[in-house]
C-alpha cells in the first residue's frame, strides 16, 4: 500500500508496523498530510522536529499498545517541550512536564505531533473563538468546526493524527466530533487525570478523545486512564476491553417534545432512524421528557458554574481584558458579578433538579441523544457569536453536570448528506457499556479520510476479569427483566447468552411480583435452560447475595460448553406450589408464551 | 418511685409505663422541672398545653418505639403549631407541617415539649449569641451553655426531655453535649432529613440529637432516620441496632503535637486517660498529626462556606441588618464581599485537604478526639465574643466538610470535676461503629440529673453490619476446621454458634480431602444442624463465594430462632454417594464420632 493512503486507524498502523514500516515515515506521512490540507489552523505549534526524532528512538516494535501511534493535544494540555496557550497567546507558558494523561500516553509508545487549536479557555463550541486561525470543518468550510476542541478534532478528520485529546466541559468533546464525523469519547469524570490541564470548570472538566473508531478511542483510553494522587478528582473508573452490549438494553430516547432540533426536520428524522436501529437490535426504546435535563445544561452557562470559568482565567479579566478573544470576555464577565451565596444557591438547584434526572435514568441503561440539534454556520456564528454557540449545547451541556459518562458516535450521512451522529450517555462508570452501544451504530465516513469503515462488531463478553466473578442468570436478573438493575447498579456487565449442559429443571415459582423461576440441577432428567451471564464485580458480589430471597441462592452451574460458573440454583425443597416449565428452555420463552398469567400444572 | 426523681431515659420511662404511668402525668412532671430549674433560656416556646393534650390523646401503650418519650427541639426545626424562630424574632414564621424528622418521632410516639434556644441561626458554639435570655449551662453557671443548640442540651442535662434535637454543622450537636455531659450523636449528613429545617449551610448540615446515654440517642435516631425524596441531600444511611464493637479496632487519637488544649492540662491528661482505656479494651491505638484536619476545619469560617450562611440569612443582612444578633452579624458580613469564584476556589483546596484526610482515615476504624479543647466561661465570651467560639470548634469543625460521622459523649469528670467527654468520628455510614464505641466509654454523670448511668453494655454483635453479610457455615469452615482459614483471611468474624430449624438434612460427601458436608432443606423431615454464623465483610463474599466448589453453594438457611441468614447448601443432585449424617445432629459430632475414617451406609 502507497504510504500516502494507509489508513492511520491503530489497527493498520499496528499490521504496518508489523509488516516493517517505520513511526518515523508515519510521523513524515502526518505532517506531509497536515501541509496537504493546508489548514494553518489546526494546530497551535506543531512539532514536526521532536516527532520525528522521537519516533526514531523509538526502536523496534516492543509490544506497547500505542507504539509508534501519531497523536494530537488540545493546547489547554501540558506537553513538556512544548508552548502552554490556551488559545491566549498572552497566557501562554511553557511547562516542566507532560501532564498525567500526555506522559501515559507516551509511555505506552505514542508520539504527540503538536499542540492543536481551541476556542479560547475552551470556553465554546464552535471552535471560532481564537485569535489564531480558525480551523476548518473537516467535512465542509461553510460550517463551524466546532469546539472548543476544534483542532483536534480537525487533525483526526483528515487523518493526521490516529487519536487526539481534547477537553470536555460542556460538550467540547462531542460537539466537534458530530461535526466531523468522528467519535467523541467522554469519559466520566475523573477517569482521566487533570494535573497539567488547564482548567474551565475544574469541578466538570475532564480530558476526551477523538478518533476515527470507537476501538480506536476505547485503546486510547485504556492506556491513558489511571488514577493519580495529584489530581483530587481523580477516581478509579474501570475501562475493560470492550465486549458487545447486552442483548435487551433499556434506551431512553427524547420524547416528541424533548426531540429539539431548531427546525432542522432532517436531524429529527436521521435521529428517529437510528433509534430505530437501536429497537431493531433488540432494545427497549424508553422516550423520555428531557426537560429537567435541558433545565440542568441552562445552569452551566447562566449560573454559578460562569464563576469556575472565571476563576481559571484568574485576574486577566480584569487586569489584562485586551488580552482575551472579545467572545471570550463576554461571556465571562457576567461571572465576576456572582457572589460565592449565588453559588451555594446553584449547587442546591443543581441537587434538586439532579435528582429528578437520576430517577429518570435508574429506570434505562443509557440515553441516546443528538450529538448536535442542527448545524451551525460560519456565517450565522459570525452574525451572532453566543447564540448559535448556546444551542450546539443541546444535548451536551447538561452531562458533566449530572456526572453523566457518554460518547458521540457518526451513525453514516444524514439525507441531505452531512453527517448524522447521535451520542450515547450514562451515570458515572457506564463508560464501557456506552461504548459497545455506540460500536454498534458507528457508520459513514471516517472524518473526511475517505478510508474504508473497518469492522466494528465486538469480540462476545466471555469472560470476566479478576476482579469480577461470572455469575449466570436464568430469570428475572437477565437483561431486560424486573431485578436486571440489582446487575447493572453493582457495576454488573453482559457477557454473554447460553444455555446450561442438558441436565438442569427450570421451575416457576410459586409468590412474585416479580415472577422467578427456580432452577434445579437433575442430571439424568434435565435439559439445557437458557442462561445470560453477567460478569460482576467480586466487591459488590456480597451486596448482591444479600438481596437473594429463599429458596435461591447461588451454586454452581454446568454450561452447555462443559464449563462450570457460579449462578442461581433453586433448593429442591422451594419447588413446593412451583410449576414446571423446562420444556420452555428458559424463562424468556416461558414469559413470552404468556404463560404467567395462566399457570398450568404445579409441582408437588 | 416517686414521679419527681423518675429518669426520663427511654428504658426507665417505658418500665414506668408499663407499671401504669401516664404519659400526661410525665409531660406534667416535664414542666415541673422546667419551672424548677428557673431557667427561662431554655426554651424560646413552650408547648405545656400541647403537650398535656398529646399525652392525653395517646391512648394505651401501643409498642410504638417513642411512645410518651417527651423531646425537644432546637428553634430552627418546623414543628407544626409552634412559631419557628431561627433566634431571630423578626424571622419567625408560623410552619404548616412538622420537620420531616419531627413527623416521624412523633408518629413513632414522642411528643414535643417545645422549641429550643439556640445561637441565632445556628451561628455559634457558645450559646450566647440569642436575643433570648442565655440558657445557663446545666452544670455550673460560668461556663458557656455550648452552641448553637444551647436549649436543646440544657434541656436534656436537666432531665426534662428524654432527648432533643439540636442540628450540627461546624460541632452544634457535639460541643453543648461536652459542656453539659451528654451524649450528642451528629449522624452522617443526610442520614436525617433537612426538610423544615433553617439551613446554616446547607450542604453541611444535620440534624443531631442530645440524650443521657448513647442507647437513648441511638433509640431516637432509628425512628428518625428515612430518606426524604423532598430533600435532595437525603441519603440512605444504615440504622442497624446496636451490638459491641469489633474487638481488634484501630482507633486514630491526635499525636502529642496535635492534642491541642489551649493549656488546659487537665483537659489533656483526662483524654490521655480515656485513650489508656480504649487500650486496654483490645483496640490498637494510631497516633496522627492532626494537622490536616485542622487545615479543613478552619475553611468553615474563613472562606467559601461563610457564603451558605450569607445565604442562608438572604436579603435581611443587608436590609435588615439590626434584626440580627451584632455578633452573628460581625461573623456574616465578610461573606458578602465573596464571589463566585472565590466558593470555587475554595472547594478545589478542600478536595485537596480532603484527599490527605481520607488517606490517614484509611488506616483506622475510627478517630477519637477531645469534643472540646478546654472549657470557655460567659466572662470570657464576653470579653471576646469570636475568638473562645473558634477555639472550642477545634475537634469539631472538620468532620462535615469532611463527611465524617461522629458522636460525642461524656466519660466521667476530669480531675477538677469538670465534665470529661471525647468524640468519635469516622467514615460516612459508620455511625453504628462510633455509637458502639462510644457506648464503651459513656461514664459519669447523667447531665445534671444525679439519676445512676444505666448499664451501657451492648449485646455481643450476633449481627452482621451493615458492610457485612452472615453466613452460616455448618463444616469445614467452622472454627478450627481446616476451611475456617477461608473465612478469617476475608476479613470474617465470629458472630456465634448455633443451629438451623428443624428442618434440615446433613450428609457427609464423597471426596475430599478435606472432607465437607452438605446440608439440605428437608422441611417434613429434617433436624437441627448445628452450624457456626460469620459476619463476611461484603466485600469479600465474591472472593468467598468463587471459591466454593459443586455441589455447595450459598442460599438462605433458616435458624433455629426463626430467623434466616445466608449461608451453605448442597444440591440435592450432589449427594449421590454422600453419607446421611443427620442424625448426628452436626459436622463436629460426626468428626468426633470418628466416622470419617469409617464410613457407614452410603446414599442413593
Amino acid at each position: 500500500m502507497n504510504l500516502t493512503e494507509l489508513p492511520f486507524t491503530i489497527d493498520a498502523l499496528r499490521e504496518a508496523y508489523r509488516a516493517g514500516l517505520r513511526p518515523e515515515q508515519v510521523i513524515a506521512e502526518a505532517f506531509r498530510r497536515l501541509d496537504a490540507v493546508g489548514d494553518a489552523g489546526i494546530f497551535i505549534h506543531a512539532a514536526r522536529e521532536n516527532a520525528l526524532a522521537e519516533a526514531k528512538a523509538l526502536g523496534e516494535p516492543d509490544g506497547r499498545p500505542l507504539w509508534g501511534i501519531p497523536f494530537a493535544a488540545k493546547d489547554n494540555i501540558d506537553v513538556a517541550g512544548m508552548p502552554t496557550t490556551a488559545a491566549c497567546p498572552d497566557f501562554a507558558y511553557a511547562p516542566d512536564a507532560d501532564a498525567f494523561v500526555v506522559a501515559r500516553l507516551r509511555a505506552a509508545g505514542a508520539i504527540c505531533l503538536g499542540k492543536t487549536n481551541l476556542d479560547q479557555f475552551a470556553t465554546g463550541l464552535v471552535g471560532v473563538r481564537t485569535p489564531y486561525p480558525v480551523p476548518k470543518n473537516a467535512l465542509d468550510p461553510a460550517i463551524v468546526p466546532g469546539g472548543s476542541s476544534s483542532g483536534s478534532a480537525v487533525a483526526v478528520a483528515h487523518g493526521i493524527a490516529s487519536f487526539a485529546l481534547g477537553t470536555d466541559t460542556a460538550g467540547s468533546g462531542r460537539v466537534p466530533a458530530a461535526l466531523n464525523s468522528l467519535v467523541g469519547l467522554k469519559p466520566t469524570l475523573g477517569a482521566l487525570s487533570a494535573t497539567g490541564v488547564v482548567p474551565a470548570c475544574r469541578t466538570l472538566d475532564t480530558i476526551s478523545i477523538f478518533a476515527l473508531t470507537v476501538a480506536d478511542a476505547w485503546t486510547a483510553l485504556e492506556a491513558a486512564a489511571a488514577p493519580d494522587s495529584a489530581d483530587a478528582y481523580s477516581r478509579p473508573i474501570a475501562v475493560p476491553a470492550l465486549t458487545a452490549p447486552p442483548p435487551s438494553l433499556r434506551i431512553g430516547v427524547p420524547n416528541a417534545a424533548s426531540l429539539v432540533t431548531f427546525g432542522d426536520t432532517v436531524q429529527a428524522n436521521d435521529f428517529r432512524a437510528t433509534v430505530a436501529d437501536l429497537a431493531k437490535g433488540g432494545a427497549t426504546i424508553v422516550e423520555m421528557d428531557l426537560e429537567p435535563f435541558f433545565a440542568v445544561a441552562r445552569m452551566l452557562y447562566e449560573g454559578a458554574w460562569l464563576a469556575e470559568r472565571v476563576a481559571a482565567v484568574g485576574d486577566r479579566l480584569i487586569e489584562k481584558p485586551d488580552t482575551l478573544h472579545p467572545t471570550t470576555r463576554a461571556i465571562l464577565e457576567p461571572g465576576l458579578a456572582l457572589t460565592a451565596a449565588d453559588a451555594f444557591r446553584g449547587f442546591y438547584q443543581l441537587k434538586d433538579r439532579a435528582a429528578v434526572c437520576r430517577k429518570a435514568l435508574a429506570g434505562i441503561d443509557a440515553l441516546c441523544v443528538p450529538s448536535i440539534p442542527a448545524f451551525v454556520t460560519l456565517d450565522e456564528i459570525a452574525a451572532d457569536p453566543i447564540g448559535p454557540n448556546s444551542r450546539l449545547g443541546t444535548y451536551t451541556n447538561f452531562a458533566n453536570l449530572l456526572d453523566l459518562c457518554g460518547i458521540a458516535v457518526p451513525t453514516g450521512p444524514r439525507a441531505d448528506g452531512r453527517p448524522g451522529g447521535v451520542t450515547l450517555l450514562a451515570a458515572k462508570g457506564r463508560d464501557a457499556l456506552c461504548a459497545a452501544i455506540a460500536a454498534g451504530l458507528e457508520a459513514g465516513p471516517l472524518g473526511a479520510t475517505g478510508w474504508t469503515r473497518p469492522d466494528a462488531s465486538l469480540p462476545d463478553a466471555e469472560r470476566p476479569t479478576g476482579d469480577e466473578i461470572a455469575i449466570a442468570v436464568c430469570g428475572a436478573h437477565m437483561s431486560g427483566l424486573p431485578l436486571n438493575h440489582q446487575l447493572t447498579d453493582l457495576g454488573g456487565r453482559f457477557l454473554r447468552a447460553t444455555q446450561t449442559a442438558p441436565e438442569y429443571g427450570l421451575y416457576a415459582l410459586a409468590g412474585g411480583p416479580p415472577a422467578r423461576p427456580g432452577m434445579v440441577r437433575h442430571a439424568a432428567t434435565g435439559q439445557a435452560i437458557a442462561l445470560e451471564v453477567w460478569a460482576l464485580p467480586k466487591i459488590a458480589a456480597g451486596a448482591f447475595l444479600a438481596g437473594i430471597p429463599s429458596p435461591l441462592g447461588l451454586g454452581t452451574v454446568k454450561l452447555e460448553d462443559g464449563s462450570s460458573v457460579k449462578g442461581f440454583l433453586c433448593e429442591t425443597q422451594g419447588l413446593a406450589g412451583a410449576t414446571d416449565i423446562t420444556s420452555h428452555g428458559g424463562w424468556r420463552a416461558w414469559l413470552a408464551a404468556g404463560a404467567v398469567r395462566t399457570p398450568p400444572e404445579v409441582v408437588a
